[in-house]
């Protein structure tokens, strides 16, 4: 444990894959850190690390301002706050347990009827990035409570604060994991078909880092697009896109390999090309996804 | 036109949306550029930068060792070439027009019988990012060709060899087309639900771009895995990402917005718990895609 002049007392309650290393981070920075598990035994390693062990929960939730959260879902986390509820006047709940944006929204009333206040958190590069600079974590709630919890958030990594609503955090989460889901799975297609062509997956995988740069620099300008309303075929027209892919599912057909992941993006484009965007550009894909109208 | 040492005369056939910004970016890098189109009037413009206008096809074949190629297809290139066959032998020929790889193979045989080396090329990075260091190129056929026309190559973007089977650039490009699409379509998916939220397209491909490196820097890893044939669940299982793209496709629905892109995903894990790694990490949908096996 290194001094530090901002450094923040903070209680982790919960000491599971995410639990543990948001403890041992919080540590590592410098901030006295209690901890609690309902099972007990996982706190040992992080005890000799620093940790200040709580006997009972009652100790826990009340042995700093800053009450941190990382249990198994939501039922968790009321079965861990309710027999605490009377500690929690003046406290501030940061809640990085996974669940759904009604349920953010349930525990913050909740939590604000006991005098708390409460910060949604999703954790969203996994555990083992926890602490550093690359780790990225989303808070959605109160903005006193996301400031005043500042330098213990920005121990686990990037904090990035989404507004007001509990459940906008929980909500991003579900929608990156698309994002994550559909990188990756063109990935592993990717590696599936060039590997029936015998290119080695590490190849594939250097191939396709040099080239992501591109094609994340076109979100922002097809964000504006479809913030716009308007698609221009800059990148090719959806017409063309279905052909190539076409192409890809034949080629994948050909080689003997699946086509689930080019059949999912196919039956986008065809909707996009029945609803009449075949000479538009790819961002009005966004438009038929949502249901509005786009303009050529 | 600025002067360089390493300065290489090039001939460009076909003025297109990418031959014209090929023609460009090879005369702004100091290269003495001839250039051609099929339907005149093209060339003016390019003219007016120094290039070198050809007044018949068998002029611009013959006017640099280097001839490359951007027209509309493969067919295309072939009713090019053949007028000038006879003019092909000892120079190179380096095809950036989209196709098949067994047409890049026919055309680098074809080539080949001529007296001249073929090197295929597929241009990764759409038209606007040609010239600049973002800009990425693919090549697969002649060794010594991409390297004999290396100065050439380089002034267009980063250029890459992929090895001497002239059909692995296009079978790379098709494959990159759905990795492309996979984080496009997952991106417009995440801009449409997030945008049934109240949340504007531009702050979600903020979000978007800062999550991406950590979506990025799990594919050398996975790559890896695939290769050895193991996917630890250190990500989360098969099991659980199925149970939370069922939560993504449900959250879709529940707001009113189409979804095909976690249908598409989901249909792919679906074959993954089918074929018993619902306690595999992600990395196993490669052996599903594949049709391999896979071990835990």
């Amino acid at each position: 444990m290194t001094e530090r002049e901002d450094a923040q007392p903070v209680a982790v309650l919960g000491l599971g894959a995410l639990g543990s290393v948001v403890a041992g981070a919080l540590l590592k920075a410098g901030h006295p850190t209690t901890v609690w598990n309902r099972s007990p035994g996982r706190a040992a390693d992080l005890v000799g690390h620093g940790a200040i062990p709580a006997a009972t929960l009652a100790e826990a939730a009340t042995a700093s301002p800053v009450v941190v959260l990382a249990v198994a879902d939501a039922d968790a986390v009321r079965a861990v706050l309710e027999p605490v509820a009377d500690a929690l006047a003046g406290r501030v709940v940061v809640n990085l347990t996974s669940g759904r944006p009604e349920q953010a929204r349930d525990l913050a009333a909740w939590t604000a009827r006991r005098g708390g206040t409460y910060l949604d958190g999703a954790a969203m590069s996994g555990t083992r990035a926890v602490g550093r600079p690359e780790a990225l974590f989303l808070y959605s709630g109160s903005r006193e409570t996301f400031d005043s919890a500042g330098p213990a958030l920005r121990s686990l990594g990037r904090a990035r604060y989404l507004g007001a609503d509990p459940g906008t955090a929980s909500l991003h989460d579900t929608a990156l994991l698309g994002v994550n889901l559909g990188l990756l799975t063109g990935f592993y297609h990717a590696v599936a078909l060039l590997g029936g062509a015998g290119v080695p997956a590490p190849d594939v995988a250097e191939v396709v880092t040099d080239y992501l740069p591109f094609a994340q620099g076109l979100l922002a300008e097809h964000a504006r697009q479809a913030e716009l309303r308007t698609a221009p075929p800059d990148e090719g027209t959806l017409e063309v896109l279905a052909a190539a892919v076409d192409h890809l599912v034949a080629t994948s057909a050909g080689l003997g390999i699946g086509t689930d992941v080019p059949d999912g993006i196919r039956a986008l484009l065809e909707r996009g090309l029945r609803a009449g965007h075949g000479r538009d550009g790819l961002p009005s894909l966004v438009g038929v996804i949502a249901g509005t109208e786009v303009t050529r």
